[in-house]
């Protein structure tokens, strides 16, 4: 336990004279496309012609980074700053020029007048940086554009390093979103002694774009209230009004700064001393006007603590005299002669508050995490493969079997990987993993029996909440670890504009050299679509599909493997890969199992193929139908049709195509994983009709192939929105995407046929109708279709 | 103020009897397939095959079924009954047969033994019932197959129906999601005078389906913290442990309940005469053991009261004799010879639990909101029009437009419709529904300057959470009331999955005879993809319209009016309309107008159509190139490049389509509002190139023309994930949709043109060099572009 000697009083002028230079350089780059340093009097010709930023945050962020800086230093503690209000970009930036960051990453903006003319004219401007703090940023792991993940973030950058700290600041507008209204309960699954720590910093500056916010608007009891169950220790704080001088303001934050990290160091040593009890962590309510120190009033309107200093408090310097005379003597306010030497640098007392090197929190290597990425260690999945002699010859459950390499993947990996899931760890059938780890948790223990796998350190999150395994998820990635995110397919859903962000990020970090490549964000959806048994119709949904294929092909891959061992091999290249967004769709149930290992390998590696086993084909000559499918229920569905074809039209030529990786549909021009035409058409023909079996809403397909020659001849059967709470093979044929219904497609399309494809046909109907009645009859599916295997 | 007496024992027996008999049918669902009142000993036979419900929340939801039964009719108080927690259906169709009005609806499920064994048949089984409180039981508007959402729709209910309770039943996982976790905070946006009241009841049962409960594992004054920093006082009740008699535990609860009611009846009539006090609501937290009456422990290890309850505690009663014994003494346990006739009719001592008629939790209108809809009482449009003399001859901002015709809309309908965004109502340009009523609030007030159009009752609802807005909306809605979402475009994202879920409702009550249609879910998405201008690329993604049209042709609309009238053409369409999702994307920034009100109308109601004014077409003739558009900024460039084309290459014939309705390119077999192929050629050609600038994701143009025979032809040009703070004119630059790519467009694909296209070819890639440049040098588009109008 450490308790600190408070600041002198240099040092709080130190942190004023930052506090008012980082100001004065971010409403520098909100107005200023000139005049820097105000050496001249402000014309009209200075100012930008659109005023694009936020100022109505941005004091309140410089306000804690100065006071973090000193902090740093005191204690040489390791932190990363989460900026969770939107629009901080001006703010981030303004520090990370101050601390000497910015000018190291990108030269041009040197420090001088120069530079900061420079700096001040990019933001928000065309060519120039976005007002978020965006990826562009240094320091940053965390944009602010879609609001609430700033805590989830943070806790996941905070698992697994035990002496980070995470400064996680939340705006009051983003603290009524729901992701973060549940991101609070995170303290439940921090492990105090091998996790590193967050710090909330709730920052009630009491309004949003045309409103109060909610928790600014309610008693400080209940605020507090609120806080203490969320299991924090609330330690308030308000400065800003009533002319206070900044001064007192400084001297009054730093004390309740240094209390609140001994707090957080006492919490820490007791951990150290093997306390197992749950702290109630600190967390900060900053209560500032909005605006902190622009105009009181513009036009006669309130507009410091109010919601019109939102974004430019005023709005018109260009075109209004007054409105000129206003920001210049705003912007003198700060007295930049001041904070600036005459060639334009930073007045050196300033940038010694600055932490050293990489303790900078715009230089730490946890905000850019691809610094600290290692490879996983990676069990040999030959290990873990399923012995399949032949085709259907064995059954398997290829989550199980996965579970088991994901087993070796956490033992091999102790303190670089998580598995993250909204209760569905075990029912995804990947229970193996707890034979080596258990699920983090630090809230209340009962009793063993009903407190199984549960785990003060461990490499498993469970929460019921989308959102926070996303975002945790994210936070520890971004940090340069790795990850799987399992969910219920239908519920992906709940983070799709998670994910739209999460791929931006990446978009945009492929264009920016200083940012290293992180490890991929994977996910596992296996409680798919076509097996909601007992959940029916709401759980239904493949959708997440189309939602993932809108962001740039070159980050997006999604997977189907439709067995054990080709998700064993899908996983092994996932978790090698890097700077992606990998989907994998494959089933948890019991299933017969097609490929050996090795043809598992190659097949992987093609991502889609021919199966020659399962298809009727004459060599040398051209098939007369394409089965393709993909996902684990379609290709069993056209395994199924296959083998009716083979008994009962023995002179149809049919080839079976398997797809993995639904990438390989698009054209070579499209995506990097892309088939040229030529390998498309060999595989595909270019005249024989396609009846394509997939696991998602059929036009994904179209989608994928309309450019290809022989596009009109693909018929995709797929889901169309038709299911509630049935057996496994109502629920395809509801759907039209079972093995008659694809035999009667085929039937329907290949022209050729006698009048023995008719008799079929009405067979195949019959069918049908008997598999229907038994289900509705007995409960379950008909015997012929639960029981049926490949009869290689 | 009222207090009423405790209940006698008689009636607390009647509510123990009740309890007992929702349990036993409870439990009967999810076994048993015949012999429905045990009159012989239980047989394997007797089981389903498949078991597939989930009785762990169910004891607790029929326990709170039958205390409410008793102070609805004590009080008669209006009460609408809310099922958070998922797999509650067993229990909500057990309380339905109990008050009569499952047998009512469903006339095959009679009240006798036949009837309980098709009662008990039906769940969840093929051709049956699904396992949630879904579409197809009768009393609710709440399915909880997602969970999340239980208080957001329990406000949207209680909004405008001052004599409702909504009792909202809340499981401890749901309550670890993001949208539940915000929505605690609604009681803020509640009037206690003009609107209802929503108790919400946390069922603290413990357990999810492998994992303890966040809430239930914290100290009871940290949760009972939570709940006053949410704003409510919180009633603790704990219950069904320790061998508690049944009877002292219905005393308990009763007391408690009559407590509760008693402390909601003094605030009513508080907030009657005249308090503007926010109340502390009550809350109730109700602990129970999981799986509650269930045995103790199955197969030696701890069943009740643990994770292990639920699903089915007991997994194989038809293979396994003991688990058959086990179930048997359950079932018995419930002592049913007690509660049902010889005839197997309910005790009528029990069925006089029920209140009367519509006063039945499942017979309460409120849970059929089309039996109380009516009309909206609209304003004529022509009053709101914008007059537009020529083409582009006037200027305009739609969303201000329509904001207009909303106030009126919201003057004559003041206790049917609201308006619901995230802060954003005013952003979007819709302040003049300020003109007659304010945006309801109910935490605190500080000074008018800064709190304007706070109203403590109002017709506009804004919190920073898209989750409680569309949650709202929905509740509001399925109650049988009117309103519009407006949301930023990227951000309607964060609900995706409720936005599914809605339309999965919408998709099954429109099979279900006895639900009435309900008012159409209205989106209006206007800040859109295309001016973020300050916002950047995280607020850049158009892809909602691809996850809506995953959903049911039948029940989802999207309409890209070009321009205000067209906008109010389109609304005024919306808000007469039943059953429907309709998404509205519609720019809120001034831009030309080009369509006076009576051809508004006219291409509306075509919903697209060729703007002969804008082409170059002679007549009798087929044009060389189509130009189409869909959506304002698409349209206004496509314009601009058919201007570019008159001047340049006059002798081309230029076709211009608009579409508005996007339905309308699918084919009429596929959508109602869909083209057929002769109509659709007749448009489009069947050979001439289209150059189609559309709004959102090139391919979803591309999905819903893939049949059409001209489909080849067509060539989209749309956003392609290329964004970041930039100008207007940026931003379609960078996506190739700008007036000089389209003309560029053009040459590359009429192959009949000279060398004069060749020349005008450079023409325009020099064009968009200079605007580009411009764009970098000056911060603002160039003047050719930003100044350019419809020269007509």
């Amino acid at each position: 336990m450490s308790t600190h000697v408070g600041p002198d009083n240099a040092r709080l002028r130190q942190v004023d004279r930052w506090w008012r230079a980082a100001n004065y350089l971010s409403l520098g780059q909100i107005y200023l496309l000139d005049n820097p340093l105000l050496r001249q009097p402000l014309a009209p010709e200075h100012i930008k012609p659109r005023l694009l930023g936020h100022w109505g945050t941005t004091p309140g962020l410089n306000f804690l980074y100065a006071h973090l800086n000193r902090v740093i230093s005191e204690r040489h503690q390791q932190a990363l700053y989460i900026t969770g209000p939107g629009h901080g970009g001006p703010g981030m930036v303004a520090n990370a020029y101050l601390d000497g960051t910015y000018s190291q990453i990108y030269s041009h903006i040197t420090g001088d007048e120069d530079g900061l003319r420079r700096l001040m004219r990019q933001f928000s401007f065309p060519g120039g940086i976005p007002s978020h703090a965006a990826p562009e940023t240094p320091g940053s792991i965390h944009e602010g554009g879609e609001l609430g993940y700033a805590l989830s973030h943070a806790y996941g950058a905070a698992f697994d390093n035990p002496d980070l700290l995470v400064a996680a600041v939340i705006g009051d507008g983003e603290a009524e979103t729901g992701a973060l209204a549940t991101s609070w309960h995170s303290n439940k699954f921090l492990n105090p002694h091998t996790d590193g720590v967050v710090l909330p910093i709730l920052h009630l500056n009491g309004y949003k774009i045309a409103n109060p916010t909610v928790l600014a608007r309610i008693p400080e009891e209940e605020l507090t209230a609120l806080l203490r169950g969320y299991g924090h220790t609330p330690y308030v704080f308000t400065g800003g009004f009533d002319d206070e001088d900044p001064v007192s303001t400084h001297e009054r934050f730093a004390a309740l700064l240094d209390e609140v990290l001994d707090h957080i160091a006492r919490i820490k040593s007791e951990a150290e001393a093997g306390s197992t009890e749950r702290p109630a962590w600190p967390a900060i309510v900053l209560r500032t006007p909005k605006g902190w120190t622009c105009p009181a009033t513009v036009d006669g309107k309130v507009t410091e603590d109010s919601w019109r200093s939102h974004q430019v408090p005023i709005s018109a310097p260009r075109d209004n005299p007054e409105h000129l005379e206003l920001l210049q003597d705003w912007l003198h306010s700060y007295r930049p002669e001041d904070l600036f030497d005459d060639a334009g640098r930073v007045a050196e007392d300033i940038t010694a508050l600055a932490p050293q090197g990489p303790m900078r929190m715009s230089d730490t290597p946890y905000a850019n995490g691809g610094l600290l990425l290692r490879d996983l260690v990676l069990p040999d999945i030959a290990d873990h493969a399923v012995d399949v002699p032949d085709p259907g010859a064995t059954h398997g459950a290829a989550t199980t079997t996965l579970g088991e390499y994901l087993r070796e993947v956490i033992r091999l990996n102790p303190e670089t990987f998580r598995l993250f899931g909204p209760d569905e760890v075990a029912s995804n059938r990947l229970q193996a993993v707890y034979e080596v780890t258990g699920k983090q948790w630090n809230a209340e223990y009962l009793r063993p029996e009903v407190d199984d796998h549960l785990a003060r350190a461990g490499r498993v999150m469970e929460m019921l909440s989308e959102h926070q395994c996303q975002g945790w998820l994210e936070g520890y990635l971004l940090t340069g670890r790795h990850g799987i995110f399992t969910s219920y397919e239908a519920f992906v859903h709940i983070v799709d504009s998670m994910f739209n962000q999460h791929a931006k990020w990446l978009e945009t970090t492929n264009q920016i050299p200083w940012r290293r490549p992180i490890a991929s964000l994977n996910y596992l959806l296996s409680s798919h679509v076509w097996r909601q048994d007992h959940n029916g119709f709401t759980h239904q949904d493949p959708g997440f599909l189309d939602v993932v294929m809108n962001k740039k092909a070159e980050l997006v891959r999604v997977y189907l493997p439709p067995d054990a061992n080709t998700l064993l091999c899908t996983y092994d290249h996932c978790l090698r890969s890097r700077q992606l967004v990998n989907v994998v769709v494959a089933g948890k149930q019991p299933g017969p199992q097609f490929l050996p290992l090795e043809e598992a390998q190659a097949h992987c590696a093609r991502g889609l193929g021919i199966w020659e086993w399962a298809g009727a084909e004459v060599a040398g000559e051209d098939p007369d139908v394409v089965l393709a499918c993909a996902g684990d229920v379609p290709t069993l569905e056209t395994l199924a049709a296959a083998d009716l074809l083979r008994q009962d039209l023995p002179e149809l030529r049919v080839r079976v195509v398997n797809v993995v990786d639904l990438m390989r549909l698009q054209d070579a021009a499209e995506h990097p994983h892309g088939l040229t035409d030529r390998e498309f058409d060999q595989v595909f023909t270019t005249d024989a009709p396609v009846i394509f079996a997939f696991h998602g809403y059929p036009w994904l397909i179209h989608r994928l192939t309309y450019r290809r020659t022989g596009h009109p001849n693909i018929h995709v059967r797929g889901y169309k929105e038709e299911g509630t709470t049935t057996t496994p093979f109502d629920m395809v044929m509801l759907n039209d995407l079972d093995r008659y219904h694809l035999v009667m497609d085929v039937i329907d399309r290949v022209t050729s046929l006698g009048s023995r494809a008719a008799g079929l046909r009405q067979q195949m109907a019959d069918a049908r109708l008997r598999a229907r009645q038994y289900t509705r009859d007995h409960g379950q599916d008909i015997p012929e279709v639960a029981e049926w295997v490949w009869p290689g």
